[in-house]
């Protein structure tokens, strides 16, 4: 469980890290080589292409901070999270589960859903 | 989506089935022949063992039925769905949420995640 803890936490920092030479740095360490991402808006295969993804994603909410939202939980190589999306002094704005299938203590696939999206988002 | 929905009632249906032949046939033409199933209790691969699988936790909680709790929520190859099972006439005791990839129309995967388990159970 610790490490279903720490993969959600990096993963989280890596969505937070807007450097990109560091961002693609946490991804690879975090992903496999062949790790997927996808979600109702973007996809992404392999740490490169993940990392400029995430990259995008930042700019179209700027100064905006991804957090936790409850519990890690996890079984074997599955785990699920919950996490918000807002300015980084206010309340989440948007809201989301990912959940993910470890491989050699590294993402493989990573399935996101969103959970509150406002409408003017 | 439409597709999402029908899957995931087909899904609750095949947990449901009582009788051996009929869950068999319906989990074979809901999953594909590798697909796999896994949650913090059990795991299975492929229809016959799925199917099994499921035969063995009816056998735990007799009478009890699942039903979908909330909306089907998909994204191209990817759904979530949340379920509470119980008793036939009474309020859900277990509530979890299955998260499923699918190929071809069919289950090639699905993780379970418990979302609520009573302390006796």
């Amino acid at each position: 469980m610790t490490e279903h803890v720490s993969l959600a936490e990096r993963y989280i920092a890596a969505w937070n890290e807007t450097d990109d030479a560091e961002r693609r740095a946490l991804v690879a360490q975090l992903w496999s080589p062949d790790g997927r991402y996808v979600d109702p808006l973007m996809a992404g295969r392999g740490p490169s292409e993940i990392a400029a993804m995430i990259g995008a994603a930042q700019q179209k909410f700027p100064g905006f901070r991804f957090a936790l939202r409850g519990k890690v939980d996890g079984h074997g190589d599955h785990l699920r999270f919950s996490w918000q999306l807002g300015p980084a002094d206010g309340e989440g704005l948007i809201e989301g589960t990912d959940f993910c299938v470890v491989r050699e203590g590294r993402l493989e696939r990573v399935v996101g859903f969103l959970d509150r999206v406002p409408s003017d988002a």
